[in-house]
């Protein structure tokens, strides 16, 4: 350090994040977080999409927000109320619905909003880390629910909260990700959908609503949100990372005002990005339907291909959740490997997954799960890349020990 | 409340701000807050951008921050490592800068790295409402440091810091904004630069720089940056927001890379928005000579609009502080006169303004101040509007008795 320099490492505040190394490239095998297909970004149609809406709303763009208040770009709030009420039952006005810099600042306002340090939240066993990690940095205790192939375990639900009630503890919110949850890709059934409602009700529990994923449900046949059955208890989120990109930063929110106008106060980022919001509204105002098709097409057709990598190379080692839909498949090693032991190896063998405890409410209980992305890597990348992940796997633990039609040495 | 429903409000956490209103538009003489000049927006010039940047990187907007890394979109930091190096004289590589969602979140960044609760932070005596929001909310106290209209009073900051040292008060940082300060428009001449430093390093004080409106002055002939000059004791940030757009939420910040790195850590939004920062990097890295010089015409056209309207409505009832640059006129009013009072009757008459209270260390001593941004309306309207304030201010204070060359009644 010159003489003259600042030694700002010692003038940090306590409990900072450890800080970020220098970005170095992804690796071969990138099977983390939410990316999505390359092939699949409609670059032709956002070009139109930019041109329209520029040309109509451009000089918009002198003022904060468009000029159209904090809630975000009217167009996009106007179709994201459409789509709401069509897709996915739920009936919000423009004026119902709060456009969010990504989910993750939903996630971040809901939070904030609700819990205090020592609260309890429940979330279902495994979810999604980011919300995890936000629920905990405000000293949130997150205790998880069940799950089975069909989502959340009702009568699980029932014993756990009417255990809690004995207790006198009232959790402050369920956080649930009911259609393609994240992790496990199930879509909770209507009558659980009410059963859990009715829970709620009983226990005088508001739920928080995730649907990040709900728009990659492949069969079109997803009962109907939680927000849509009762709207006065349910606070709902989504995103359009999953359905057109995640590079693009745009969320929502629809919530009872008492919870939006508050959302709103504390969304202290002078609004999201404009463009962002005025090309994906251009673009799905126009081409939802078709775009989700394609992406549908080409996202199962991915999965296709793992799933029949991880059963050559892995056999009776793997236990896969078949997901419903979305860009992730969640695995189960056999009992005794601890991915977490993976993960050095692997990344020094150019691949990385989300290990199972970070996407889990008890670490412990999750620790021979595994989480892959299957939306960005092309097919062969994803062929050898379950063959180099087996490959460490069985370098590291001893299984599989065949894979691929032959005994590993 | 339906029986039903949730009572969220009996659920939320203390301290959150209140609720927002709901949004009915802004008012015919919005002179309030960072917008800008609609007609100065290059609509054609960004459809363009739009198209040449998604032709060439629009597929990566399947990768959360197109793949770069989470320091944002590599061509905007290249265009602004060219342009800090031109225009500013900061010597900054690309991997030496982030880029932020607004400076808005350079500033939450900044301060969440270095406030403690109960921290001193010294600050222009009249500097940005939201900066000191968010110092605040962290638990500093904030200290005004004299201004003249050339900036800090280099003397009297030297005296404050003896003072301070001598009691064993170590400030945590200097929140400064000294080309083109907000909201007094003063641009610090380059021996204050070098002298100012000179303090900061004897007094063992980090700088913390905003230039939100560097790109703003008028004259072109801005000494460098106080990042130039003492590169390892500054964290500089700065905007697009003034530049080109505010509804795009792009900012910028470089500093040394224990303070990047550690900002970077602490970045959770999943990235800056793609789009606003693809459009914003193509533009100008064509255009941004041509476009500052268009802009600096239509802005100081205004200003000048504005200055000859206040000074035919108020006389000698009001003191201008003549900017060099930016989009904000400050202006003094007699003393006794407190402006605070004439919010409400302004905004019955359709007029916004900002109160220097809210943009200042010390809000009793800046009662008689206020801030009105000349960028948004047109020639007309800030006529119309700088006699509609004439009129109220002095039905509330009888003040200015005469204006407009004739005795009011």
């Amino acid at each position: 350090m010159d003489r003259q320099d600042f030694d700002f490492e010692a003038a940090f505040a306590p409990g900072l994040p450890a800080p970020a190394p220098r970005f170095t490239g992804f690796p071969r095998f990138n099977f983390i977080g939410g990316h999505n297909d390359p092939a699949q970004i409609p670059v032709e149609g956002l070009i139109e999409a930019a041109a329209a809406a520029l040309k109509r709303d451009g000089q918009a763009l002198a003022l904060y927000n468009l000029g159209q208040g904090p809630q975000g770009y009217r167009p996009l709030r106007q179709f994201l109320s459409d789509k709401l009420s069509s897709v996915r039952g739920i009936r919000a006005e423009a004026e119902d619905i709060l456009i969010t810099s990504g989910s993750g600042q939903g996630i971040d306002l809901v939070t904030r909003l609700l819990v205090r340090p020592g609260d309890c939240v429940l979330a279902e066993e495994f979810t999604y880390g980011g919300a995890l990690n936000r629920m905990r940095a405000l000293g949130a205790k997150v205790v998880g629910v069940k799950l089975d192939d069909q989502g959340i375990d009702i009568a699980a639900l029932h014993a756990q909260l009417a255990e809690m009630a004995g207790r006198g503890e009232k959790p402050k919110f369920l956080y649930t990700i009911p259609t393609i949850q994240n992790p496990t890709g199930s879509v909770l059934p209507l009558e659980r959908r009410h059963a859990l409602l009715e829970l709620a009700r009983a226990f005088d529990l508001p739920i928080f609503e995730d649907e990040c994923y709900a728009d990659l449900t492949w069969a079109l046949d997803a009962p109907p949100a939680l927000a849509a059955l009762d709207p006065g208890r349910v606070i709902h989120i989504g995103s359009f990372s999953k359905s057109l990109a995640p590079a693009l930063r745009v969320g929502y929110a629809t919530a009872p005002w008492a919870v939006l106008s508050r959302m709103i106060a504390c969304k202290s980022d002078g609004g999201t990005g404009a463009l962002d919001q005025m090309v994906a509204a251009e673009f799905f105002t126009h081409h939802y339907a078709g775009h989700m098709q394609r992406l549908h097409g080409a996202l199962s057709g991915k999965l296709a291909v793992m799933t029949e990598a991880l059963a050559a190379e892995f056999g009776t080692s793997v236990e896969m959740f078949a997901p419903k839909g979305g860009i992730f498949l969640w695995l189960r090693l056999p009992e005794g490997v601890d991915v977490r032991k993976l993960v050095a190896p692997a990344a020094a063998a150019g691949l990385v997954f989300n290990p199972g405890p970070e996407w889990a409410c008890d670490a412990e209980a999750a620790q021979s799960h595994l989480r892959l992305c299957f939306a960005l890597p092309d097919a062969a990348t994803i062929r050898d890349g379950v063959a180099t992940f087996a490959r460490v796997c069985f370098e590291e633990t001893g299984i599989p020990a065949r894979g691929a039609n032959r005994t590993r040495s």
